[in-house]
């Protein structure tokens, strides 16, 4: 219909020059611009002016690379000429993990290479083949329809890998540059080679430190031991009281603000293969875990926890000394889910500890900074439904949809400074070595993901 | 009466010769016979050399230097001619704690000097002072007497204050020469310049180290937490288990040796000051601790304790790191009282362990060398009723009853292996610093020694 002009539809146009597309890739493959390391800056600039030079060369407008923080930079672009279309925001980033041969990698990590139809180097799956594929498609669209079907905004940063410190504060700068329908995230995965996935929910993080004070300092067992109370044990019961015995947060008001699923999300869930020895094998324990009533995948992606990430206290050498510590510590970090806020939650836990704490120990709590709020999108959202529908096509049968017990901060910036949701839409796989040696992408994938992101925007359009 | 030889009591004589018995004392408190230090081996040495003929020139009698370990020294030497009267040894240690000028001494420790009737030096009180005045008692009576009124033995060591690792060794292997009805330890302290005191027991001790493995390696807690133990939480819990509310070790069968005191023995112990403001100043705590319906001083000295002297776990950096930690560890010591066996509390705390442990988790225990059973001398001993009897003299009051919640490896060393009790006869007070700067013994109570030693040897005899 609409897709053909000049006899060639952008599909074909897509599907004829691969070869040529994965010389491109390869080229920005071979940027070592790794975030991580100082001495790398240069290459992240780098990465930086090849996307910008291949959006202007696709046909995208206002390209520019935007200082990101003080040492790292954005890259924005846009095409806004569909009037009364929604417009969205694509999101990627050019930077990547640090990689040495050293680290296990089979060839030079910078050294891209093709093998069995896939690219292998660093980033070639995170996320630089992933973000390529929606300036290929935008420009196959552009060369062959001369027009674009809705809106499109292209951000790609260079801080992701180490956390994107500053996104947020350029997000709240730049609210009317980046102002959209909503955010297509070309970062992310899909289930497996034959099954696409919908990542509907992220979960939040809220962190705190918790310091048990006894004596003033380290006393002798023999002549203190059983009339001071000793900040270990007084930890220990405290962390003790955080979980009852169905693995269950003990924290009052914990839960207030948790949503329950609806009998139809639990039924997606069901959908969701787990594979349970593989679960077992790739932890190495012994039996399946969690809090009573809920499946594996549930607990992962919609129920929140509470984790001690670290405890110490008192003398941890070889053999045997006979001290009672003056002070016990532990590390705290909660998985949240929707609707909960990580301030309340601490709240919650810090008035947890206090009522429980042994009065013969002084506590104190730091609230530590950690990255933000539980995200959740609703499976009715416009481009949800248009996500769902490409991929359905894509691979023949509808996406799981499924959580993510991680968290990505991205979606709760983009929701907290700009009111939108973001729709993760990518096609990497968890195999693909993504921080490990011998990262690599499926070259079928990187077509797939170029004619998908085509598709999408049509579908959003509709 | 049997006192009186050439018109001088033995009394007298040490009264006479005060000021060149310190003038000796400073010549021994001068040798810096650190046992700490292995460049300070042929200081230990020269004290025992010191001691050996300090001794010959007292009229004891096969007085020899002996190897201990293979780099140490213990002194021996007896005088053995009462006959069908009792046989004591009479313990010390020349050896002393390590001291700079550094470390916050007002002068050179080991250039000793006089000062408000003290005097100052490494080792005056713990143990030079204290091992010398039986030597200068014996002597004395000697000298007046041409007798002694029972059977002497002096045994000292140069390891004391690194823990005498070859006392058990030596004593095993030693016991002919070193048997005795009891031993009379010249190591150890007084309540106050003005109220004397009695140790009759000493807590034993045992160690055990507890660890327990999650996941084969640390877990992201993104991706897995919720759905996998954390040992972490599983150690808390398990260290929880130990005591009850009540401040009581919650293990089963940990009290079933331990002996209860009899309501005189409470009432020995109710007799004893305890300065709770001071207590609570020592120890910078809030307010008194420990297990239910017993005082601090039963506390201390007469109840058996579980402390996790350290734990250690997961991640103790700065910030924040969302991992599951793989393992989780605890140390663990527990102070015995009589009749407690060390190896029989270990099992009963390993039973705990394994029933009360999260099956989600494998526990592995290993109980570590620690130094010994318990010790506690009835007070209806002959050796603790004469050593009463002369305190009470020389006070003017009785001494009182008191234990020791700390571990006096010899004690257990001698009733293992010469089936003999230990009385602990000495004259130091705690504020001497005897392991601290400016270490001082006072004059008087050097003085008081001597003549409690003369006494003690009378009061034993008859």
């Amino acid at each position: 219909m609409v897709e053909k002009v000049n006899g060639t539809t952008w599909r074909q146009r897509l599907d004829q020059r691969q070869e040529e597309y994965l010389t491109q890739l390869s080229e920005l493959v071979a940027i070592p611009s790794v975030s991580a390391l100082p001495e790398r800056r240069a290459d992240v600039a780098s990465a930086a002016e090849w996307v910008a030079a291949r959006l202007r060369q696709a046909g995208v407008e206002h390209v520019g690379v935007h200082q990101l923080g003080v040492d790292s930079s954005a890259v924005y672009g846009d095409w806004l000429h569909a009037a009364g279309a929604p417009t969205v925001v694509v999101y990627g980033h050019y930077d990547v993990q640090p990689a040495q041969e050293e680290d296990g990698w089979s060839s030079p990590p910078f050294t891209p290479r093709v093998a069995d139809n896939r690219l292998y180097g660093r980033g070639a799956s995170d996320d630089k083949g992933n973000m390529l594929a929606p300036i290929l498609a935008t420009e196959a669209i552009l060369a062959t329809e001369g027009t674009l079907p809705i809106n499109v905004k292209f951000f790609f940063e260079g801080q992701e890998e180490v956390g994107s410190p500053d996104l947020a504060a350029f997000v709240a700068a730049h609210q009317e540059m980046l102002a959209a329908d909503f955010v297509l995230a070309a970062d992310g995965s899909q289930w497996s080679e034959t099954e696409p996935e919908l990542t509907l929910s992220f979960r939040g993080l809220c962190a705190l430190e918790l310091t048990l004070q006894g004596p003033e300092n380290d006393l002798h067992s023999g002549i203190y031991g059983g009339t001071v109370q000793n900040p270990i044990h007084a930890l220990c019961s405290l962390v003790a009281s955080l979980h009852d015995a169905d693995g269950r947060v003990a924290v009052d008001g914990f839960y207030d603000d948790v949503v329950e699923p609806t009998p139809d999300q639990r039924q997606q869930f069901a959908r969701v293969p787990f594979d349970e020895a593989g679960h077992l094998a790739a932890t190495a324990t012994l039996a399946l875990f969690g809090e009573k009533g809920w499946t594996t995948h549930e607990r992962t992606w919609i129920r929140p926890t509470l984790e001690v990430n670290g405890i110490w206290g008192g003398f941890q050498g070889d053999g045997t000394k006979t001290v009672l510590p003056a002070t016990a510590h532990a590390k705290i970090t909660c998985r949240l889910v929707a609707d909960q806020r990580p301030a309340e939650v601490v709240k919650h836990i810090e008035a947890h500890i206090h009522k429980h704490a042994d009065p013969a120990v002084t506590v104190s709590i730091q609230a530590e900074e950690a990255a933000g709020a539980p995200y959740s999108v609703p499976a009715t959202h416009p481009g949800i439904q248009a996500a769902a529908a490409v991929l359905a096509d894509s691979y023949g049968r509808d996406p799981y949809q499924v959580g993510s017990g991680g968290t990505l901060p991205l979606c709760g910036i983009f929701l907290e400074h700009l009111g939108i949701y973001t729709v993760p839409f990518s096609f990497g796989l968890d195999d693909e070595g993504a921080h490990g040696p011998d990262e690599f992408f499926r070259l079928d994938n990187f077509r797939r993901a170029q004619l998908a992101y085509g598709d999408v925007l049509y579908a959003i359009a509709s």
